[in-house]
């Protein structure tokens, strides 16, 4: 069956339609599929609220996967594909429904990985440490998760790469678009070397400012932990800080001399209500971030994905065997649940990431049902 | 009666046999005075513990107050002296039993004091940095308390002299030694124009390292909090953090560039298990030691220095009018209690600080048995 793909295609147009982290679009999702929200786009259902909003971008031409993005080794991955970095799943309705992706595995890249962000306008002494930060974290086996612009972000990337590290390029515009022009380079050694360039965006689309916005809840969301290395007062790396900890992410900050204007915003984030760290090496991130792998650990607010499934969902989810790949059929009957809706349930697993389908039907997720779901608060 | 200057003279005498802190000889003076602790040094008591080491320096002659000390303006402080700063009560058995003091007078100029304290071999930017800070609390009627060494302390010593505001020296050494020799104009620039040189050391006396380490426990108790500047991680000034936070009082850094080894101890202070808080400007310390004021607001967890006494010297002392002065004999009536027994709690009182003697008899220091005693932890 092409339950997955079927999905796939229906979440690339709707990649066109709908502008990224748009929770309406979230909870429809969450409650059907992209399939049934795409007909019901395009059948002007009027119960769908914003259907008309999305309307408006539907006469434009369908994106064609097999030239302009899979000619830079390019794919849409969507949940339920094994690539899928299930840790999206925390930022709930904004989660994205898909992610265009050039490069290295993402979700191997992205499972033990740390955000280092900053500003554009660095100083010297930001560069300098950005750079070192992400060469250690990234001789440790961390990814360094940054957005791709001057500055920090540059230095972040090139760090890592530097000690022969995995970065990830999360973007606010099509993976295929070149920005800024100056890091043309930057971005084709990144793909190159193992690195990963990531987006919610159809190729082609051009940075705009609200994008950059919702680009830094991905940035926030893929990582356990975001490092702040320079950021003056309205700084986007303060943005990114903010998503971090609605997600009960750590949020790190290097200090630096207060009489720069470009570390005032980390020194607000350390004064803060809740006062973000500072850290002063590749040691002390790991320190602080480190804990988060540790689910079982940490107290549990909202409990786990499993214990948010609906009952018969969870008998299908438990019915399926642990390593080896089960059809359809087979798990209707081992679940003991009727056969038409056990398609409709583990299609929704798949959708949901705790189940992945293979040639030879569907296996579980390792661990993914385990998932802590963390409390959103309010911004 | 000479009680007072009794005891000062005592205790004078006690300032030359014993080194600042001794907690022994703190408990007994506690428990009588430094008259009867004194004489039963000179009879060789053997029941005070300690005695042999207290004889040692017997041999010094008495310190000529007339002449090597007063010289320069200085005078010898007891507790129940106006001028008696009674927060070093805080210190608890380890609090000086007097003080020499040079300049302008200490209770006033220590009553709203910060610390800003720090490395010797400071850099520029924190020079610089010490010495904005120490203006602008100067600026705002905020004493500027620091240990008089070069670098950051002789920073925030000129820093609070070029606002026209009050600084205090606290010294390692006799407050009429020029150390290091280069600061000779400072010192006597300071004490000229409305500072304080204070000394828990005899005129004369050299400074050594335990002295150094004696002298921080000082800066911590004369200040509502404590600001380090610069410390690398084996700086004095970090002994006088600690100290600080013993007492209770907010332990504050200025963060700085974490590629300079100057900043580390200032940057592990704050990644602490009891962070300290980092400020970047006069405002925010303010903020951070203005608390500290407000006792009224504040958990009490050890009570006030009215609830430590006894009931009869309870009696006594609020017996005593609030603005008036009393004679010893017309407070036992009013009190109703025993007239030798009144005398002798007056003489305690006194040196507890709660009482002051004043030519037409005793006066209670307003405030001073409702001072917060703070919970001491361990080292």
């Amino acid at each position: 069956m092409g339950g997955v793909d079927d999905e796939r295609a229906a979440r690339l147009r709707l990649s066109q339609l709908v502008e990224p982290g748009d929770e309406r679009l979230g909870a429809e999702l969450a409650k059907s599929s992209g399939s049934e929200v795409l007909a019901r786009i395009e059948a002007n259902d009027r119960t769908l609220r914003g259907v008309e909003h999305y309307r408006a971008r539907l006469s434009l031409p369908l994106i064609d996967q097999g030239e302009a993005f899979s000619a830079h080794g390019g794919r849409y991955l969507v949940p339920g594909d094994g690539e899928w970095p299930t840790q999206l799943m925390a930022l709930g309705a904004a989660a994205p429904w898909g992610l265009f992706v050039v490069g290295g595995e993402l979700r191997a890249a992205a499972a033990r990985s740390v955000a280092v962000v900053g500003a554009r306008a660095a100083t010297q002494y930001g560069v300098h440490v950005a750079s070192e930060l992400a060469t250690d974290l990234a001789a440790r086996g961390w990814a360094v998760v940054s957005g791709g612009a001057y500055g920090i972000d540059a230095a972040a990337h090139r760090g890592a790469l530097a000690s022969g590290g995995v970065t990830i390029a999360a973007l606010a515009f099509g993976a295929d678009v070149a920005y800024p022009r100056g890091h043309v380079s930057l971005f084709a050694r990144l793909r190159d070397d193992g690195g990963v360039l990531v987006s919610e965006f159809p190729p082609g689309t051009t940075p705009t400012k609200p994008r950059f916005l919702l680009r830094n809840r991905i940035i926030a969301a893929l990582t356990r932990g975001t490092v702040v290395v320079e950021a003056a007062h309205r700084s986007g790396a303060l943005n990114t800080a903010a998503a971090a900890r609605r997600l009960g992410r750590p949020v790190l900050v290097v200090p630096g001399p207060i009489t720069s204007a470009l570390s005032a915003g980390c020194h607000r984030l350390a004064r803060g209500d809740e006062p973000a760290r500072i850290v002063t090496d590749a040691s002390e991130v790991i320190e602080e971030v480190g804990l988060i792998g540790e689910l079982a650990d940490r107290p549990d607010p909202l409990g786990r994905v499993r214990d948010a499934l609906d009952p018969t969902s969870l008998r299908v989810l438990e019915g399926m065997p642990a390593e080896t790949a089960i059809s359809s059929a087979d798990l209707a009957v081992r679940a003991g649940v009727d056969a038409a809706a056990t398609g409709g349930i583990v299609l929704r697993l798949v959708v949901a990431g705790l189940v992945r389908e293979v040639p030879s039907g569907f296996v579980r997720v390792p661990g993914a049902a385990d998932t802590v779901l963390r409390r959103r608060s309010a911004e």
